[in-house]
């Protein structure tokens, strides 16, 4: 998407052959840094220290930094050392597997000089894919947006509240949440979004705000507690939120405090749509609240906050008093009850088992119950 | 409640007899400061900068500064502008035009002689009622969290989740939503509490950890975001919240956020329990979300945050891109259908019009019809 009217990739090849940027998340909003990322152990580092983040992009990052190990190295030891050291970084994030193993099949039955050119190739399909994947979210969900258009009095935008960063941030390009946004937005029709500011990390506020902001977007940044009050106002006609993990039931583990929201829409009747491409679907389990383990994050999240101090440097500030604890759970699973519909790029689908299967007949669904 | 295992109150007079003492909570938590109030211009900046806030405390605090005014100059004229000018100081809070009426009614009658003991006296008497009341709903409120420790296995804490601070800082001392928690505690009845840092203005970070851990209290920080998964996961035991006002029908307006929670909490079968100290209750209203307006505040307070930093100076930090706009409503509304039961200091009611009539059947209800 744009950035101050110039189209950005999140990680692209670098214009030398020899390397790969990517913009330096932890640096947004208070600076646009981009990094050269030139060896597995850049990437590798990239990843764990969340310059990248977001499956998408993670999983893209993955694919450059098996290219960046076999390119130096295009031994077999290399591969299994290059595969086993990316997947260490994120404990939970599905696309980062995915693309992990897809490479290593792809490579090892290669002899080691054509390793570097089929890794290369690999990574620039992995980024294409996830863009088209992100334009089919984009073409499913436009007609949500423009169906409650069409209801609205003249001048009244489509208020839709989104939580965290599903933006372009999070993935190659578009995003996945934010696709279907970006979509009504570049057609002119008239939106506003309610960026959920996403505590603890503030992702809402830092990533969102400024990607909406750069690409022109109306909106307005929000506390996390603000939602449910400015649904019950009539303030908010969709919800769009991302997906970190759908299950073949339809639950969704997402950023911690989607299911709040998800019961406030329920409250009040507001649609709650999730976009999910399908690699973010595990088909092997049912029941999100019984399956999906929950990555419990440093407490420093919340007991600390880094942001620009009034000379235009970033400092780090405590909030909590010293000696109280905290804790920082990071997703939480709304059950697929309060979901209204997967936005795929095949198409919206209820979230439930049926759902999934009349849009994805050709993957394997489970039959576990679903959640309560 | 203790500090350092020294009995504090939130305001006092001072030993010298020409002022009032407070605690300047905008210092908290990063700092035990008092400062002194001698003039009626004191007491209303003190108001306005939520140097002290929370409205048990805010009215005790005008109750006080209309002393302040009649000491200086006990004319008709200084009693009315010191009840004008303490009245506007915060638009919302219910009160502070009861302190200020109530002062009004008594020291008008009089001769100007004799208005600064009346004046003095009666803050006493505000100040004193208000621990009353906070001790009578430590009492009405105790009972529910026995019964709950009752029912845990040994070396399991109750768990009580709350949001905002509606602690003893919040009032002259005890406080409303924690008055059963320090009841349980000082009791001995093993106890954990759930403190929700209560963005933006993180009063739960700030002042309910801060007090808490100060008289001793286990607790743990979480982001607002995280309450509905822990209800999902069963770690909440109990919900107390505080509320600004209640609606004759049990509508609550409480902090932003607080609606969230009493959706997960029903979402989840986990008790909600609003401490209602019988001043917080509006008897001419029914149904609160038609009719409670709601306080816009500064975007400022979103986008911008102070804390510590490493070398313990406190700075402001921005939090947002430059140029991304916040907004920022200050309250929300639960429901009556939401809310278990009302903590009053006459016992716990259910949220209803005929509940509430039954312990007060000298207020007077209104007929009107219950939030949807």
């Amino acid at each position: 998407m744009k950035v101050a009217g110039r189209p950005y990739r999140t990680i692209w090849p670098s214009t030398d052959g020899q390397a790969v940027e990517i913009i330096d998340q932890t640096r947004l909003p208070h600076a646009l840094v981009t990094v050269r990322l030139a060896t597995l152990d850049d990437a590798a580092r990239a990843i764990r220290d969340m310059l990248v983040r977001g499956a998408p992009l993670i999983g893209a990052t993955a694919a450059w930094g098996i290219w960046l190990a076999v390119r130096a190295d295009p031994s077999d030891e290399s591969l299994a050392q290059a595969h086993a050291s990316l997947l260490a970084t994120r404990p939970t994030a599905v696309n980062l597997r995915w693309a992990l193993d897809r490479a290593r099949a792809r490579l090892q039955p290669l002899r080691a000089g054509e390793r570097a050119a089929a890794a290369r190739q690999l990574a620039v399909e992995v980024c294409d894919e996830d863009v088209a994947l992100n334009r089919g979210i984009a073409a499913a969900g436009l007609p949500l947006i423009c169906a409650l258009a069409a209801r609205k009095p003249a001048g009244h935008p489509v208020q839709i509240l989104t939580h965290c960063n599903a933006g372009w941030l999070a993935t190659v390009d578009v995003g996945t949440a934010t696709a279907p946004i970006y979509a009504a937005y570049d057609a002119g029709v008239p939106i506003h979004v309610w960026v959920d500011e996403t505590r603890p990390r503030n992702q809402g506020a830092s990533l969102t705000a400024w990607e909406l902001l750069h690409h022109g977007v109306p909106h307005t940044v929000i506390a996390d507690n603000a939602g449910g009050h400015l649904m019950q106002r009539g303030q908010v006609d969709l919800v769009i939120v991302g997906t970190d993990r759908t299950t073949a039931t339809g639950d969704v583990c997402n950023k911690i405090g989607t299911y709040l929201k998800a019961l406030a829409a329920r409250d009040n009747g507001v649609p709650f749509y999730v976009a999910a491409p399908s690699p973010s679907i595990d088909w092997s389990i049912g029941d999100g609240l019984r399956r999906i383990p929950i990555e419990e994050r440093s407490a420093r999240e919340l007991s600390h906050l880094a942001g620009r101090l009034p000379d235009g440097s970033v400092a780090t500030i405590a909030l909590l008093p010293d000696g109280s604890p905290a804790a920082n759970p990071a997703f939480d699973v709304t059950p697929a009850r309060l979901v209204t519909g997967l936005i795929t790029e095949r198409g919206v689908c209820a979230a439930t088992t049926a759902g999934l299967r009349e849009l994805f007949p050709d993957r394997a669904g489970v039959a576990e119950e679903p959640t309560r």
